[in-house]
């Protein structure tokens, strides 16, 4: 995130002065790219910039905060899933600049289209951060450490456990000598059909339809992966309980 | 999916001769849009035609192979889960034309980059469904009903489970005045992802990272939810367990 956020801020014209990286070859090849300065020590940091952005691990943030005294600076963090208060020792202005989106430093973001979430102390710092947001996409939400922990949870189904259940399919397709770019247009389109919503009343599959002979036909094909055979039960039985709920039966 | 094929033929210029569906309105409408007959009288098919395809419900397609006698014509079923041999006491060419794809009525569909997996009694019905899957299609492959059954497999994995996991995604959002849109370039991207492959080594999230007090947060947060808890534990479980097979701890 530090190297697409740096690179984002750079191409919008704004000055980034310095970047600290515990791993001086990471930090210096970011910050050769965006003209700014080096460091990987903490009592280095240029004092009185506009703002400081602590993109780290959640770990990491947590002994960061503890080590870092930046008084009336403007502070914030990147994380969906921590509280706006951690940073309450490092500075009296604070805040939250967290972008829904996965990050991998070989693959270049568009930051137009990422949405970020803001979170501030005062109304001075929620205008301040604003405007920055406003530089960088188009689509800006103000939202407490409740409502953004939400969107982290909600992010957590939507993407990890969805990257989990394509790797199943991958590994069962490749024991098979089976590609895994058959599923990719399904896969694609299914991620598309978000945009509908009402996606339980769309669900489709044997589950939803109640199809017994196939649902046993796929428990017999996992029967060497008992792993895999026990979320496949278990979403299905979730499936399957929505779906008399939802009055289908 | 009839009334995609039945437009994807129609618009590479081959005649559809009839079609045939129980409820008239439906079927009539498709056989309008295509220049065909319609019929929802299985013994007023038209015989002798180059190719029938009988793209209906797994469910009601075991009731249709012990209704239609079509001698030596082609058949083909298009199901992802269901062996060529049903088809055997329609008639004695049989073949399988499933399109890896998932359709709904009121969203136009491209066949150009649906993979289509095709399957046949004989070299001389594969040939000549290779030829009709090629002027739909860049991409076709030929499978056996064994392979085809474990794409099918991880199509429910990868598609079906998918869809489930962000309707879980849009609940838990929709229930805190959150749209789920915030999510969608997320979801976007996590799918486009598929393309690079090795996706338990780029899997990210709390349960790859170990972040107990994020995963203890996201229990907090599904207090009010027991079937959903169920889903991330689980799922959380097999993350954590992977990750250390991975040799990532």
């Amino acid at each position: 995130l530090a190297t697409h956020l740096g690179l984002a801020l750079f191409r919008q014209g704004l000055t980034v002065l310095q970047v600290y990286n515990r791993t001086p070859g990471k930090g210096r090849k970011l910050a050769a790219r965006i003209n700014a300065l080096y460091t990987d020590n903490l009592s280095d940091l240029v004092p009185g910039a506009d703002l400081y952005i602590l993109a780290v691990s959640d770990s990491w943030l947590g002994q960061l905060v503890s080590r870092l005294h930046l008084k009336d600076s403007l502070v914030v963090h990147t994380s969906g899933s921590v509280e706006l208060e951690i940073l309450s020792p490092v500075s009296s202005r604070t805040g939250v600049f967290y972008p829904v989106q996965t990050f991998s430093k070989h693959r270049k973001i568009n930051f137009r289209d990422i949405p970020i979430c803001l979170e501030a102390e005062s109304p001075e710092s929620e205008m301040k951060l604003t405007k920055l947001a406003e530089r960088l996409t188009r689509s800006v939400y103000l939202l407490d450490s409740g409502k953004r922990g939400l969107i982290h949870l909600g992010a957590v189904f939507a993407s990890n456990f969805t990257n989990y259940l394509y790797s199943i399919a991958e590994l069962l397709l490749r024991e098979n000598d089976l590609p895994l770019n058959i599923l990719e247009p399904l896969i694609l389109q299914t991620a598309r059909n978000v945009r509908r919503g009402n996606l339980f009343e769309n669900q489709t599959g044997p589950a939803v339809r109640g199809d017994i002979q196939v649902l046993e036909k796929h428990r017999r094909l996992l029967a060497d992966h008992p792993d895999y055979h026990e979320i496949y039960e278990l979403i299905s039985k979730h499936i399957i309980l929505n779906r008399s709920l939802n009055g289908k039966l």
